[in-house]
């Protein structure tokens, strides 16, 4: 009898359950179901009071619905029965993280919170919080807290404490009602198993899990006395590998879902980082690349070492008993949909329009054509700020080079080459801290859609990047953890080896280019180093005072 | 009786006459004829034979058609008697030069030289002596000719002894045919009065002819042996001041215009200079910038100072008696013409079209709601390479500050706010060399259909701006000379005082504006200075080594 295990991937918009052949991989069947709610920034369900800006909430019992739709779905349709479904997991955005209280009700199911925006799920994207955010970090820097410098000295406002304490500071009645603050991906394996787990890749790379603890009480309560308590009063210290079971289904979600009760869940996960035993590797040393409109970095290695901008480093936050490395890019895929949006004049729309292309894929082809360097071009890839290794969301675009002769697809090879800079830029910065790259592997939606950017960032790094096969990574990486928490792998290394795949399709530098992107790069790390390492009083400071005055003049026609 | 005077303005493709009235300037009429052979630049008339690139030629011939079409024609049209025209002048594109026999017959009107390309006038824009002005510029460097300095330290491929060294070097027959080498202007000239002179402008300008008289013997002969006496053997050491009479009409020419013989015609004048006292004004610390694909700024001041990076200087090559210093900004109305063209997405086109305005119109409107910085861009106005005061044709533009917001309007203003940039690093290397501009005026196409642009200059330059009132102003310069040839004014700042005039419209500096802008320019000038001095080898050497690799990676793919 063949085994299975289903992922389940936790997404924006919504869900989708892929379920798996345990022997190989293989991906049988899948199905997905939309949030009805999907992404709360307008009101409230129900509500037509309209959210503040920046606020970006969800409906935890879409969560549920998920479960019940997709599984059932994947079940009729590749014709598995439920005997032979041996285990299930899920990966999550995250921070997604939601108040509750002790038996895992949502704080918004309870009438006299319906009306609360701070009892709802916090989106990762919700960015309302950044205030608390910059007194976290003041705060931390303050008082010399070791853990600052693993995430590169800057914690997001998207992030776990970040939400909390603008939930204590904006609703303190929902702060002090909730039992639980927990993310909305152990939250959700709480219904499904009846046991209250908190895996250790959100606790690491969202909670400032470090070193075996979270911060210490007095550093939460210089942030606000109420808070001093919040990991005490409203987590836990509990975390559990990745990989590990959680519990078994329970008899109400064995109901929704049609498996059997007590089939083995493993505990929670993360969209990105769950992707990356999905490649088939999880050696010390590998890089895999999640690309799409950002490009997150991990890269998994035994050694810890301080890596200048890191988004987060956590001991089994990617494998179990392996430090995890987490870099990233903020702006990838939407640079070059900005360009295309706002940059590329009627002529080639039309021919696209001709040709039957995308515009993406008309000025792919006919930058294609080029030689490296032909465009003379050279661009700074920060349209939306710089995450690693400069921490700064003060930054800015920049293109030098053009002339009267430029055209389209020049600025499009040169935003291209822009974005593998950056990469090689994090990929150096991990070399240079004793973490050299091994093996690198991009996965997300852009390497398969892009082979000239593909082999732009094979010249660039002068590295063979191999590409993953699964279009599904996270719902596959999941049911590979599934696969683990059932006992039939003993670790993620091993059901890896059996269930990851990489594609045919590897791209391998090409040694004329490589020697012309070098002195680019050259360059490139020129520009970098002048616009993104001086103070706004420094000459070179010119992006922050050109933001400066940006925010000067639009305060100033309010 | 009215008395009358007709300035001629030959433009790149057609001639254009204007009937002025000598006592308040009033234009009376006007008649443009375009050339018959236009722009040579394929091929010679009557011939197949491609011409090689960078090549552009013209047929004097054209030029009296011109005299022949439109004198009478702006007779006819105004009912102006021939005894009412008391004098005509003409301006001309410069350098735009020609062999001629002794007796003024163009070589190129001789059936043996008839299809030899050398024997055609080599019109201003005529690119293929660029090895020419190399070794002009190498030698001149060698030799430590004093002269150097006051053209930038570089002699322009366009410009007189490169055109006449590639005659010499490409088609040694027609140069040792040829008794005169000559502005096809001085040569238009000599067809109407029978007097060959040479202008004292295109000397200066064009021909190296400074501080009375032209670069020695050995130089030329340093250049090529053969090269030794060609001020002797093919100039005039003698040069006329603008605004004296160089002759009057023939008998034939008064039969080509309907004109009376003897009737006073002027020496030559060049378009750009000429149009300077038509704005009435030719005071010393007088600045016009006639702004059109590219902006040429002259001041005309009593003292001789080295201004960095100027195109000439010279004594009397605007005025009489004063010096004529002449910058330039390579590209201008080119740069935001490119922008139209390359940088503007489908939905502004159709916007403009439901508007009925041009895309410039729309942009400019969306441009003008903003405050000064509100885009958050900064650009270097390089697209053209940069001639005042970096005298440096491979540099090139720069944009930086884009974010995922960034629109097209930001980036259209940015670049109108660069070359007002651009224009106030001239007037400061002015000021910092001692010639304080006190008074600014512009003209030339752009001004007149561009107010925010005109506003951006006067809040960038902290500066009043007026404008001249003619919109021929080319013209309305040359009527003006010849009034004084003919004696009614006794020099041409008694003329600017009758017949010059601004307009209503003046643009009046701002003070929140120039504030801001006081800022951008320091941040301007701190990139200017860092990728405009920069040599190739030094880090900011960017634009240089980008246009190196450029043409490495074009030859490599030809």
């Amino acid at each position: 009898m063949e085994r299975y295990t289903i992922g389940i991937d936790y997404g924006t918009e919504s869900g989708r359950a892929l379920l798996v052949r345990v022997s190989d991989g293989a991906e049988i069947a899948t199905a997905v179901h939309e949030y009805q709610d999907g992404v709360i920034d307008k009101h409230l369900p129900g509500e037509t009071r309209p959210l503040p800006p920046d606020w970006a909430l969800q409906n935890p019992n879409d969560y549920l619905e998920v479960l019940k739709e997709t599984i059932p779905s994947v079940l009729a349709e590749s014709g598995v029965s439920s005997e032979q479904v041996i285990g299930l997991a899920i990966d999550f955005t995250a921070c997604t993280m939601m108040p509750a209280l002790a038996d895992g009700t949502p704080l918004c199911n309870l009438p006299e919170f319906r009306a609360n925006p701070h009892a709802w799920v916090k989106l990762w994207k919700h960015h309302a919080a950044q205030p608390h955010a910059d007194r976290i970090n003041a705060t931390g820097r303050e008082l010399g807290q070791s853990w600052l410098s693993r995430y590169g000295g800057k914690i997001s406002s998207e992030w776990f404490f970040s939400k909390a304490l603008q939930i204590l500071e904006e609703a303190p009645e929902v702060y002090h009602k909730a039992d639980r603050l927990i993310e909305a991906a152990d939250w959700t394996i709480w219904q499904m198993t009846g046991v209250e787990t908190r895996n250790a890749c959100t606790a690491g790379y969202k909670a400032i899990y470090q070193d075996g603890d979270y911060p210490p009480r007095e550093y939460f309560a210089a942030l606000n006395p109420d808070f001093a308590d919040v990991v005490d009063s409203k987590m836990s210290r509990e975390l559990v590998d990745l990989g590990d079971k959680a519990g078994g289904l329970t008899e109400e979600a064995a109901g929704w879902t049609g498996l059997e009760p007590g089939t083995p869940v493993a505990v929670a996960n993360v969209d990105a980082h769950v992707t990356f035993p999905a490649t088939g590797h999880v050696e010390s040393g590998t890089m895999v690349m999640i690309m799409g409109t950002s490009t997150c970095h991990m890269l998994v290695a035994d050694e810890l070492r301080e890596v200048e901008g890191m988004c987060g480093v956590v001991m089994g936050g990617i494998v179990p008993g392996r430090y995890g490395y987490e870099a990233g890019q903020s702006g990838v895929g939407d640079i070059f949909a900005w360009f295309v949006d706002n940059g590329v004049p009627p002529e080639y729309h039309r021919q696209a329009e001709e040709l039957g292309l995308s515009l993406h894929e008309l000025l792919e082809r006919e930058a294609a054509k080029q030689r490296p360097g032909e465009h003379g071009l050279l661009a700074l890839d920060w349209f939306n700020g710089n995450r690693s290794v400069l921490v700064d969301v003060e930054l800015s675009g920049l293109l030098v080079g053009m002339t009267l002769a430029t055209k389209a697809p020049d600025i499009y090879r040169a935003l291209l080459e822009s974005t593998a800079y950056g990469t090689r830029i994090i990929i150096e910065a991990c070399k240079e801290s004793g973490l050299p790259v091994k093996k690198l592997i991009a996965a997300g939606g852009l390497p398969g859609r892009n082979p000239l950017l593909m082999q732009i960032y094979a010249d660039v790094c002068n590295q063979e990047i191999d590409l993953i096969e699964s279009e599904q990574g996270p719902a596959l990486g999941a049911a590979m953890h599934a696969a683990v928490a059932a006992g039939v792998y003993a670790d993620i290394e091993e059901a890896a080896r059996h269930m990851g795949r990489l594609s045919d399709k590897v791209y391998k530098p090409i040694p004329e280019n490589v020697a012309v992107y070098d002195e680019l790069y050259r360059d490139y790390r020129f520009l970098h180093d002048l616009f993104g390492r001086s103070g706004a009083s420094d000459p070179g400071g010119v992006m922050k005072r050109l933001r400066e005055r940006r925010a000067g003049a639009l305060k100033g026609s309010a």
